[in-house]
């Protein structure tokens, strides 16, 4: 599954995030900027003319989810399409004990009963304007690297500040080519998001953890949510419109989404610090966290309920990092690197233009190292992965908030400066559930996983500790907080400072005793991302200068176009067709006995004498993605849906580092499978004529 | 659940070998040896005559399997009792596509329907003598410690040959007091053996990983295999007598046994050691396997059948680790041991005749810190965790065997001195079933493994890789290997040196290739085996001078008498009655709607009718274990079966470094549950009867 959601926060830790891009253009390789689309690329190829009235209703209809994963406007009211999984989260919160819409599925079937969900905001991107200049003229030359991180975060707060107090919309300062650019983007926000329709997850991750990442698939990865202004459904008159037509072989398609993030253009020192640190300290923590989530959830019905979406999220990194691991040990992607970095530094050597790039790779190497000895502490520490509770999470930010906020704006920490201030309110004072037992046993869990990594007789391990074990502690820390409740947060965010400094809560208590440490390794770390960032800023320009106009950033959860054609594949001599229908569905169910993984809905068992069982119900094509593409609509020249991305193939897993379109497909659900299942399956005739522009949801009282 | 088997395979590398006894008796506490039980404490304390009779009797009736588990002889025609996670092994290499014994049970009605298992051995105790001196002397002071290592081995291999040639008895010289003692063990051997009757796993296991190492509990943990000599029933005169009557509240009870390994000697240092690099590196790769094997499992009923005992055992032992890390992070541990270590300190500086056990503590603390920069290579390379497939192990064996068999047998490693070598050799070429893509699976995981600790580019790992991929380079040596034939594996072997030298087979190739530096590391590793063996020598002089009598040594899976009294617990101001009954079980079924790790097998869902409910069928006992101890009999004065050892709860988890009998508990199978179930769930009368010693196996034709 190709999301960036809550699992998705401990790779951040893990994972660089400081490569940019180039490399030779393979087919129809390139994650591109609404505002640099490769038009002779496609007009060449394809015969297409991305034409700017096009293109600006695309990216008008796009819109991205502040938890991970992309969706679209699919209505003039309101609704958005994404992935179940990516609107996992939501249903996850809306669950209790004895009702659980994540496992069996949501369908409003008034607008009145359109659930609201907390703490969750989409964002649409209005327009983007290049800042490069004012940001790189904040840094002055000669600075060091922690000053010149501070530098730059200022000037990034300040321009986001002067934004949004003019526009009134959501500011971001991005970072393209990793400092090679740096665009302002302004966004339309809604906050009142409601869902409309969700299918079983059976359905929607039918084949479970086996399927992940495999192809063929059968999946109904689909949600549906709305958003609404003044208690309404919003009005979006910039919606993509539903084909009804059947996808043809070789078919040219486009994905407009938000790829989380790619290292295509890390150097060898970049990858081998990912193959021999990031990924596999990675994965040992998230086979911890698949262990601890796996017993945990065995224990009743209800454990289950409550660790599902952690569970799913926690596999389904575990998949993709296995993927990612296994691409970084093949002798391939090294011979193909290592060419590419000779070609960059020859030219470095020889161009006199570009001899200020020369040290650029030794710069990188030195700073990975220093990365290497850090990254421990700073997953554990700032990453929280030594804490691992909402209510230590709870903490954390509140204590920042407090402090941060007598700072001027331009000194903050990124996540509290004025233009994400009121996000980051929502977000804290969202009223979801939280499970003490459950939360108990992530913290002791990961307390014992502190002191394993830290050393338990390491001074703040011990402080952390208090004289108690692991479980004693966790038990004390979560029977004595009050942060479970969003009132007390509210009043703690609200008293400022002196409120923080102030309580006597546990958990704030120790978030107060972890965060010098913690700000210090961050410290640390972003000093080091400035380091590579001005690094990767000089190859970038060496592979400017080399490959010119083919060349676009790598991914930065920021808004992408994407496109290829829909195409089978050959995998170890066997030819697979590029799309599946139902009846493949109900024949691998039968295979299988119909059981675990492979086990059907009973509404889906039931269904099959309706259902036109030679409908197609999913995809791949060659479309260039990557997780956070999640939700993207897969449309067509008439910038039509015909699709819903929601995964990509065990070779796309590869596409981290380098797009290869043998054998690497992104896959999708196929838009006539949405409609057939809708209306034979679910009875959501409404639903589906909606999609279809057939009837108006304000009619559905 | 208490075995050693398979997957205690991985602890052995990790946790420390090398700990002895002492610490102040705690209740009845002590692991005891049959040639020195403590007749006084057991008549003053419980006013038992143990008479040399009666503990021969126990002695001879007590069994141990070479797989890890404890047994006893249950009746006059071979009839041996364990558990049924002792067999399961056996009854996983039994199961084929289609069929299942493991999970679905197995009763042979007739004796010529008793299962010969392949590659299984049972050891009888016959004689134990002390040959300390003779050991000792062979290390002549002022010897390096691998010199002094290699003489150990040498003489302990010499005494060995002697003894087998002399009275054709398995021999085998154990180490005691970790260097204090050395007895020569004189052993009856039964390789016929045959599975006579095992339930389903479902009800062997009930309640799962969430249920184990806990209480109350519901499991019919047993399983009967029938020992054979000549083609037929072995005649064992010595064999425990059953009861019929119900335990009753603090009655006096038995373990005869082979507890496996406990740290209660170790020093801090040590503790230190295992809690902050042997635990947590166990734990790392268990979390690792247990996905690799959830993984797998899922992808289909026959994957889950044959990764089914393996998986088992991981969890088993994950879970046990988790138990012994919370142990080792516990501040009263902690406690206890610094204030007995310096009381052994004081003593050491004190008494003139111990003044040469003062820089005992000093020098395994430094012996600690070599070990921990090696046991990563040590558990790759030699433990094998690094190429981790049966084919690896068979190469391993072949290769080391060819060697090792053209060296003087004193000079031998010891699993290939001449004692050993008859039981290496049949289990080397039993005639398992072994499954290539399983292998691929697993040796694709642990060559990732083995470039993410050593580092990709370490030159062992890139000459295992061979440039390839870790899942090409698995394919490339599990299609290429024969070894999964028995008959080749026997060719070779008969073949010796030469025919291995000149084996093209891949995986030979490759165990040659990691031969030398396993070797080397060994050596390393054994060398400071020798140094703690020394040191420990010294800690427990001193530990003797104080405490006399009252010490036992650490558990090494030698045979061992425990006692203590049947006793319920009180937890967390809730009282747990000593026992549980049938009745119980029904209602934590229903509480659970009958589902995953608490679905009751279809026949007892039907048995409920039939089943007496009142019957006893758990019960926990003060009696001190550890794993190993798994199939080990309960017994009363009168030395009949009233239970069957299958599990501590988690507060005996500590166990390993500290008994404490305020919580913690042995968890048994009851003799009359096993009766009642035999008879009415599984129609076992025949086999119920041999028990009672109601009626000959030899008339069940």
């Amino acid at each position: 599954m190709h999301c960036g959601c809550r699992a998705g926060l401990f790779l951040a830790a893990v994972l660089a995030l400081w490569a940019l891009k180039p490399a030779a253009v393979f087919g129809d390789e390139g994650l591109w900027l609404f505002n640099n689309v490769p038009k002779e690329q496609l007009k060449k190829n394809h015969n297409f003319d991305a034409e700017q009235k096009w293109l600006d209703h695309v990216q008008l209809s796009s819109v991205r989810f502040n938890s991970g994963g992309s969706g679209s406007f699919v209505s003039a009211e309101g609704l958005v399409m994404t992935n179940h999984h990516v609107a996992a989260d939501s249903l996850q919160k809306m669950g209790k004990e004895g009702y659980n819409p994540y496992r069996d599925g949501f369908h409003a079937k008034r607008l009145a009963d359109e659930h609201k969900c907390e703490g969750i905001e989409l964002n649409v991107l209005i327009n983007m304007t290049d800042v490069t200049k004012r940001v790189n003229e904040a840094v002055k030359p000669g600075t060091t690297p922690e000053d010149a991180a501070k530098a730059r975060r200022a000037v990034m707060n300040t321009i986001e500040k002067e934004s949004t107090d003019k526009t009134k919309l959501k500011s971001q300062v991005v970072t393209l080519f990793q400092g090679g650019a740096y665009h302002l983007y302004r966004f339309k926000k809604y906050t009142d998001v409601r869902l409309v329709f969700a299918p079983e997850q059976q359905i929607a991750f039918y084949g479970g953890d086996p399927d992940n990442f495999e192809y063929p698939r059968y999946d109904l990865d689909a949600a549906f949510f709305r958003v609404y202004e003044g208690g309404k459904p919003a009005k979006t008159p910039h919606y993509l419109k539903w084909s009804t037509k059947n996808l043809t072989d070789n078919e040219l398609v486009f994905v407009s989404g938000h790829p989380g993030r790619t290292n295509r253009l890390a150097t060898l020192a970049d990858l081998a610090y990912q193959r021999d640190v990031g990924f596999p300290s990675m994965l040992q923590r998230l086979n911890r966290l698949e262990v601890l989530l796996a017993t945990y959830s065995d224990r009743s019905e209800e454990n289950a309920r409550q660790a599902k979406e952690l569970f799913f999220g926690v596999q389904n990194s575990r998949k993709a990092r296995i993927g990612g691991l296994a691409a970084l040990l093949s002798p391939e992607l090294w011979a193909f690197k290592s060419k590419e970095e000779a070609r960059f530094k020859k030219a470095a050597e020889e161009r006199e233009e570009l001899k200020g790039a020369k040290s650029a790779w030794q710069r990188i190497a030195a700073s990975q190292k220093v990365r290497a000895s850090n990254i421990k502490k700073y997953t554990l520490l700032e990453r929280r992965a030594g804490a691992f509770t909402e209510y230590f999470g709870f903490a954390r930010t509140l204590v920042r908030a407090g402090e941060e906020r007598t700072k001027a704006n331009k000194d903050r920490l990124r996540e509290y400066s004025d233009a994400n201030l009121e996000s980051l309110q929502e977000d804290l004072v969202a009223d979801n559930p939280i499970y003490p037992a459950y939360e108990t046993a992530l913290l002791t869990d990961s307390l014992t996983y502190l002191a394993g990594e830290l050393g338990s007789t390491d001074p703040l391990v011990r402080k952390v500790l208090a004289g108690k074990s692991p479980r004693a502690r966790a038990r004390e820390l979560v029977n004595g907080t009050k942060l479970g409740d969003a009132k007390v947060r509210k009043a703690l965010y609200e008293g400022g400072k002196k409120a923080i400094d102030e309580s006597t809560d546990p958990m704030i208590v120790l978030a107060r005793l972890i965060d010098p440490e913690a700000r210090a390794v961050r410290r640390i770390i972003e000093a080091e991302d400035e380091v590579t960032r001005q690094a990767y800023g000089d190859v970038a320009r060496v592979q400017f200068a080399l490959d010119g106009a083919r060349t676009y950033p790598d991914a930065t959860f920021t808004l992408r176009l994407s496109f290829g054609t829909v195409k089978g594949y050959e995998e170890e001599g066997k030819k697979i067709p590029f799309q599946t229908d139902f009846a493949g569905m109900y024949k691998r169910s039968a295979a299988h006995k119909n059981k675990g993984a492979f086990e059907l809905p009973k509404r889906w068992l039931e269904a099959k004498k309706d259902l036109d069982l030679k409908v197609p119900f999913n995809f791949v094509c060659t479309v260039d993605i990557i997780g956070g593409n999640s939700g993207s609509p897969v449309i067509n020249r008439d910038a039509e849906v015909v699709g819903l991305i929601f995964d990509g193939n065990i070779q796309s897993l590869a596409w981290d580092f380098r797009y290869d379109d043998k054998e690497g497909r992104s896959v999708a659900v196929a838009a006539t499978g949405i409609i057939e299942a809708l209306r034979k399956v679910y009875k959501a005739n409404d639903l589906a004529d909606e999609l279809l522009g057939k009837k108006a949801a304000v009619s559905r009282r």
